[in-house]
């Protein structure tokens, strides 16, 4: 299939990575309500809290990867493409095609959690996280400091390239790799929402910052550049250590995820 | 399998997407006690909330997608209907039988789940959502408005027709397509239930209405306007962009979800 | 293999179903600390409420279906041994050794259940339902009467018994049928925990009620009675109208679930 | 592939089971919040709580096993090797070198969580059960004693054994074995995390122990002998009966988990 209508399904993919997982942070983490149909109770805690967004991030990734992993490989993820270039899994010259698909889709994705989140009266872009923006310091959910921020996004990077080189690898069941993958992220952010509200994924962290004003955009840098590094080590481990010998099979210049 | 025999297993799958997941919502959501056989807690909240009502609908979709699949294609869902055809993969002549099959069985889900409620003598039908019901405005579970709600429906159920077309392509492994497709409904669930109580479904929408009072069923246009566009709109861009080309293979009929 | 062995895997796997299903419900579903490591909560609910129990039920089957479904089909619950009879997939001779092992498996569980939760000394078989045992009426969690308990037993029982005919059916995926059996028996759960704590299974309602005391064994009656009509009706229903035509293909003795 | 890099495998499989697990217990288990973007609530309990933990530890297996299965078979645990060896699934000749690999994976992913928490001026090293360590008596998250925690890891472990040794062997369909196996661990952390934090696993133990002080330390041999005491009950016992017989196949000295 031909570069462009790849980039089309890199742009979807990576709109409802961002919709899907910054969505159900702002519109369903810290739902409650004050009635229900049966029994008594009121104020019972029904938002889906960390556990529910862990799942969304890793079910984006997960039904993407079935929608349409034939078409594209289904990166949705900046960090992804480098490393599995690293690895030797995706040819240099489509990085940047990739990666502008994965950025609009991201912007766009988050624009779409803006539009619904105002339809709400209470909406606001106050607070430490607004539209569910990456941080560190007084941006950080938690309040983790900087060199926790950086080493839970390079640590987190490395990890989930591994999953994905693992999983894709030919001696693997492949048609199940995005369960592995999926819940691989949604593992990812059940460890580390606290830390940075979890990126490893730099267009998922430039989608939201866009819309959230200078103090978050100004953090951006750390979640392209941790991801990145992060990734790249993987994919020069797996490629170093884990790949078949050539001998057995000739290396092979591209694999969908 | 003839039409009359798919009929009646889209009935008994959309019987069940309404028994499960309204009625874990309208059972089991907001559940909490007083009393715990282990430790000194009171009022527990045990009750399963967003996450298990989320859980709720993707699994009635999975479970069945297993059960039925090889039968019906398990639609289970008008816009599913419409947009599989949209997209060449259903034929137009089976659109009525198969929603009406499906909007009987979501009446009578409905009613079993009225029924159960009733077992209970703290159940009113009273509240912002009685037996699960969909809304906008006042009768959104978050107070959304209009506008939100409708571009929710259309957005969530064109992602997830992209899901159902992609996943079910020849080029998937289609074996696990109902995994995609029921965590998939799920994800759609877990961003969006405080938006609209989540439907992307008519049927699902219609059935509990029909019990619930003049005013949640007036809303119910929105929930079949919104996702048959949105699912049309899906059917419509698969075929054109992502469908494999004629020439390697002819086109499909009919293919199970 | 020979049918002690398979009475073994039986009596193993339903072993599993009530420790790890009622376990889960009694050390773990309504657990509270007052302390935490970082931050300053205290309180916080970190039991697994009906959410984690519905799992927990679940992955007993999904587990327990990869691990002895090639030994001994993986009923683990006499009404799916009755429900596969109906549907002729099971011979009507093995009924009771496969139900006998089931019900010593059972009580076993329930058995090593009450064992650990007594090395903790705040345990008590006080309470609705202790043990996780099942009831109604004034041993329904909620408060629900006999009549609904009934209604909703017959039914769960009987969608549990289409997913694990049609999802074994030849013409399904079969290696995903665990997956689907597995998670419909979590759905079930999350629907109706609060209605009776959820049979579906004449065993595992069994087994805690011979430790709980006379009033909760005297509605065991109920959870026989209940969910096997619910899987004759769909062991009759499914080979009435869903099962392959007998020219394409002779009737099957038996299927591993 | 040479004994080295499956040791390289199993060091980082470990890791991640450890930094994944007891990280995400230690970061994200009773998180709190006082701002939410919209509504009006505080203090919702958006920490993961122990479903979340019980995901995150099964999560880790899971995804290893799709990772690195084809390489060193993804044991991640001395029991596990241990039971393989007794089911003669794994030769005695490599047990040291993987336990090896699995301590030293455990203490690095122990190391790191220490790392990235002090990284919050809030995290001690106080309480129960620092950096999610495993315990009794007065060290048991619920106050369970010795004798029930000793049987809870016996039990446990012979379960998990049970369900790698079925999910893996020649008649089951192999590719699903890592989803029966990583749901399986989430399933004995769903049941036993009040009595032990859950151990199944001396690796697992032994890691964080060594960080968190002498009296932790101390308990550590009980998760050393109840996890290899279960592990090699249940190789003994599904060798003994469930196993093929020799004449259909030769015994197998090694498999993939």
């Amino acid at each position: 299939m031909n570069l462009t209508k790849r980039c089309v399904a890199e742009f979807i993919g990576t709109f409802w990575l961002v919709l899907g997982g910054c969505g159900s942070a702002v519109l369903a983490a810290a739902y409650t309500t004050d009635s229900s149909t049966i029994g008594v109770n009121t104020s019972f805690p029904l938002g889906i809290g960390f556990v529910g967004v862990s799942l969304a991030f890793g079910l984006t990734v997960l039904t993407m990867a079935y929608a349409i992993g034939h078409i594209s490989g289904c990166h949705l993820n900046p960090a992804v493409s480098f490393g599995l270039w690293a690895g030797k899994r995706f040819p240099g010259s489509e990085l940047l095609p990739y990666i502008i698909a994965q950025v609009l889709g991201a912007i766009v994705g988050a624009g779409v959690v803006y539009l619904i989140a105002s339809g709400n009266s209470n909406f606001t872009l106050a607070g430490s996280n607004p539209l569910a923006t990456n941080g560190y310091g007084v941006h950080s959910p938690g309040g983790y400091n900087l060199p926790a921020a950086f080493i839970t996004e390079v640590v987190m990077t490395f990890m989930f390239l591994m999953i994905i080189l693992g999983a894709t690898d030919n001696r693997a069941p492949k048609a199940l790799a995005p369960i592995a993958i999926g819940f691989g992220l949604t593992l990812i952010h059940l460890i580390s929402i606290p830390v940075t509200n979890t990126s490893v994924n730099p267009a998922r962290s430039l989608g939201p910052a866009i819309f959230a004003g200078r103090a978050l955009f100004g953090q951006v840098w750390l979640f392209w550049l941790a991801p990145i590094v992060g990734a790249l080590l993987a994919g020069w481990l797996y490629l170093t250590i884990f790949s078949e010998s050539v001998v057995e099979e000739p290396p092979r210049v591209r694999e969908p995820v």
